[in-house]
């Protein structure tokens, strides 16, 4: 069993708020991550699957293969967007990091080959703030 | 002459666009940076400062006092705002990271000590792109 | 289960010995990290909580209260400290950097909001040297 | 349980190719990595020995000892080297990232204290590309 | 005045010879850089010009058609090749540091925009090694 | 003219105190950096040297005599030591980050090849805290 990661990155606007609260609920619980006009972050990356090495490649997987399954089911979606607003996949959804990595592992799962799974998404939202899900 | 470098950093909302141009032409000019409703980054901000020692203190200027400075006047009016909207002294600027640099200059000279001398204000808008002003 | 992780920081100084050896076998075993008059590092710590998700937020926990967590009851403790002679909770402890993640362990599990535990101490003491512990 | 990190690196040339495959099969498969005069990388490499804490010296072990023994059965085999021509223990073995870790691993676990384990090996090719591997 | 720095990178094999030279002073004064089978680096190369702000842009010029200036003129040619042998605006040349840098000056100047001028190539041959051009 | 830079680092302890003020005074104007038992840092330092590149080498000078000089005329003087305390040539100094940027240009200077100068030292005391310094 083998882990291989791949880094991407997104930049994006977004705000924290619960559309049953009221503003002044909303500011308390999310102080300034709340601000009505947005704000935004360049949000990194981190998909791991894993699995066993193919002995004819040396590859879990080719990582440039893993790299476009990203860009094509996730990047492309959210990079210069707006959560909130944009983002199909995330209608609905409150765009707290702990959600956009939850919605992110459900848009690669499909898409990996036979025999590849889905280990962790990590993101961070800045560079010290990150959020793991393994899919439980 | 020696020089002091702080750095801080922002996260913020902002499109690109010119008021004076179609939709259309926004986005040939901007791509997805134009995106109606927004994006947004964690900006790096580096401020140098150079002057001489004092020699009782063997500071330039207590670093500390250079970051209530840029958090005083810089960060606290651009963190978790919208750069487009939400912030009087980019008011009528288009928030490139050119124009953001140059605005950040402005906020910080007036508040440094006396003897010394604003250098360089150095702002990242992602971890690949940068910007440098000297002042001139 | 999501996984939080909050990156602080902060700046000491310590020395490696063994009290009950003698200077000789102590920089025998230490080396220059027993220098008598102290060295110190930049720590950097990642505090991992997991949980469930709170629907009404989409968080685990609000990260600014781990962090407001991790300063009152660690950072405070050993920021511009020395580790062997200012830290009460370090009192009688070697401050290794495996011994003084344990003692983090120690300091910030009684402190977490209901639904929510401890993961995993992760405390880099240069940046090509850390320690991870898991509570266990 | 304590888990300790090292990291080092070493500078090294490759090539990915399947030498039972026709060169135009070597690049459908492995692309620009199949380049006939090689390429290179920094290679990052993390590893990871778990165990107790010594109540003498406060270690799991001493990171110095844990360093020499990477340098001395892996970095100064790969550093500076061709991976696919000079390195005896990666005979016969096609360089990807997967394929050097593990060899890694074999390196490592013979030189390790008693009551030291190795954990992971966590090897970088380039900063945005790793492989994980825990021994099985 | 504004400076603006875009950060690409190539992954290459190279070694340090001169031909004129026996093998015993190539091992001499290059040391284990000499191997005959090559080694490589991540190189991490970031390019700064600079000029006036375009008023109807915010910008010095579009960071993406610099990005794409560097990718045509310098990183197709040098990413996952040998620099000896396999860059045709190398041939000739001694692929140290110092050398690639002032080659990738001449690459870039002859595409940038009217009134945007060259500054600084700075090439990161590893995290610690270095080199900046300023074309004099 | 072209310019190479080493990275290198040292882990010490200092504190900062007007050895003609008061234990009050120091402490108003040093806050937590004047502790009485000592903090430290991983300081992080860059020295810059400049000239014409040799034809024979390709170098400006080998990098690695550029280290060897700065680990034997201050690595080895600074690491794991009290800069207060433990270094002769700061003796009689206040170990600020600018005094000590100083003292290393001046450990390094006399040590450089003909025809090599000493460009820039940077000295960064946390990744947030540096000084510049080119001997004037």
């Amino acid at each position: 069993m083998i882990y291989l990661t791949r880094h991407e990155h997104f930049n994006a606007a977004h705000k924290l708020y619960n559309a049953n609260w009221s503003p002044e609920k909303n500011e308390e619980v999310f102080g300034k991550c709340a601000n009505a006009n947005w704000h935004g972050h360049n949000y990194e990356l981190m998909v791991t699957v894993k699995g066993e090495i193919n002995q004819e490649t040396g590859f879990l997987m080719d990582v440039k293969v893993l790299s476009k399954i990203i860009q094509e089911h996730v990047c492309e979606h959210l990079d210069h967007r707006n959560l909130n607003l944009d983002v199909p996949f995330l209608q609905g959804k409150h765009p707290s990091t702990e959600n956009v990595a939850i919605a992110i592992w459900n848009q690669i799962v499909p898409h990996l080959p036979n025999g590849v799974q889905l280990h962790r998404i990590r993101l961070y939202e800045t560079p010290r703030i990150g959020v793991d899900y393994y899919g439980e």
